[in-house]
């Protein structure tokens, strides 16, 4: 029923193959051919759900980097194969923190058991959030026993799309700031294992402390995981070990309940919603040409109509509403 | 023709007055209270488009509040009404930048003439790009000269409502790593003032060049403003009043052609395309239940769909495609 290139066949059995090139390739065409986006998630659906995705999310400047490349020597020396996927939201001040994450996990870039792939998107966080779980599949079929999503938390969309792992790990580190004091009951609300990097620097056991108490603040259900808070030093390797276990028992307690199918599920709800944004977008600028969006914006400046009215009228184009 | 309450006219008399609570409430309004929101923009249209909307934008760590401070306190010694609008993304991760600002500012919290209001929308980012506009058409009804919105410039979305401003403000500092070094074109591209703050520190005056040759590689034409590089350092005002007078050069020659109307017209195309964006989300929310979306979910996951085309299925069942 499905027509699928020969060519996209050949690139599936490469990457279940664990070539390197090939995953990188098919990733490639997940960031840009939107054209190909469901045939390529057909082809994979048969391969992919045995990784553990674990989400990996902090500000700048809390050594998220270099924790990733702790954790990577950790879990290889277990004989795990290892996929990162560093999302990068692309912006022109996000301060860079991806890239210095490349080139320092560079290290393992010649281990075979390692993925390295950045996954940017040119537009709309939406797209990220489509694109992200499309870019798993491939790791995921590459034969990665646990793929760390790796995001810059800073916005809300590059949150949730660490919150829809298996298991989602924020990193805080003292010395941030009043904002992240304020957030951390959202913080404790998402995390399921919960890391204070660091943790030889001044500061390091009130993080660890006000992070129990925004927990303590948390509904307590008795049924749920709660989330261990590991201090690290992700520097010197402390503490990295405890975190590679944290993780795993944290898979463990999912998989003896329904809570894997239930975080799959969500995950899987997600992402439909955010191709159908997507989709949406897509169909809104395929019908609101540049022309058309400027005698819009033309009309609200001569006050002939409101912006509200103008964005209706563009949608009923769109969609022949 | 238009239905308009009462109270928001009241309200709107009160922002005219220049009433801070009346502002409050009514950007108040605009972040939370969806259905007037096409009410409120016709109340505003007649009263707005007077003041200077000037965007400031920069990583985490630059120096932004004190700056927002500093250039606040300058603007008040000429004389000018000056309205802050803090754009927050809201983010449990932000590294809260803004809650920062809104404190330190606070010093000007019994000026009359200043107005500081925080932005927060819960949802999307494509509800912020919608949300701002309209706050600022708040602010410029209240009668201030000039607006600064600002935003921690992480994300696209935050840095496209900067570029949407009369004039674009982005704002660097020494020391900020790779990140912000890779991404100089895209800054140099939309900045109409750069500034490097922290100007006493070593690395400014490399930031400083290395910006200049952004700025070259940058199309090289005759006819547009060439955007200034002002060094200041805000703890102690240095060059602030050098700033100023960058971002009032901007507005005159903005002024002088026919920039202002060019800038005005992409931001009313941006404001109309964001809120057709809230539209539809709105709509596929409203068509795609928690139920129905957790069925398709239970679907893709059961092998029997993929999600793109579950999307599609969902975009029909929405609009009754």
């Amino acid at each position: 029923m499905t027509r699928r290139s020969d060519d996209l066949d050949e690139l599936v059995r490469r990457v279940r193959a664990g070539d390197a090139r090939a995953v990188a390739r098919l990733i490639s065409l997940v960031e840009n051919d939107s054209c190909r986006l469901r045939e390529i998630a057909i082809a994979l659906a048969p391969f992919a759900g045995a990784a553990h995705v674990v989400g990996l999310t902090g500000a700048p400047g809390v050594g998220k980097s270099t924790l990733t490349g702790a954790l990577i020597g950790l879990l290889r020396e277990r004989d795990l194969r290892v996929g990162v996927l560093a999302v990068d939201p692309t912006s022109p001040l996000s301060g860079g923190a991806l890239l210095g994450d490349r080139i320092r996990m560079e290290k393992h870039a010649t281990d075979r058991g390692v993925f390295v792939r950045s996954l940017a998107t040119r537009g709309q966080l939406g797209g990220l959030a489509a694109a992200v779980p499309q870019a798993v599949r491939v790791l995921d079929a590459a034969g990665c026993d646990v793929i760390i999503v790796e995001t810059v938390g800073v916005g809300q969309a590059e949150l949730e799309i660490v919150a829809l792992a298996d298991t989602a790990v924020p990193v805080l580190a003292p010395g941030l700031g009043d904002g992240v004091q304020a957030a951390k009951a959202g913080i404790a609300e998402i995390a399921d294992v919960l890391v204070v990097n660091k943790s030889d620097r001044d500061g390091a056991a009130q993080v660890a402390r006000d992070l129990r108490g925004a927990q303590a603040l948390a509904a307590a259900d008795e049924s749920r995981w709660r989330a261990p808070i590991v201090p690290t030093t992700a520097t010197t390797g402390a503490g990295v070990a405890a975190l590679a276990d944290a993780i795993g028992q944290h898979r463990a307690w999912l998989g003896s309940g329904d809570g894997l199918r239930q975080r799959r599920l969500a995950r899987a709800a997600s992402e439909i919603e955010a191709i159908a944004l997507a989709q949406m977008r897509a169909r809104l600028a395929a019908g609101a040409t540049p022309a058309g969006l400027d005698a819009a914006a033309r009309r609200v400046q001569a006050g002939d109509t409101d912006p509200y009215s103008a964005a209706t009228a563009l949608i009923d184009t769109a969609f022949g509403g």
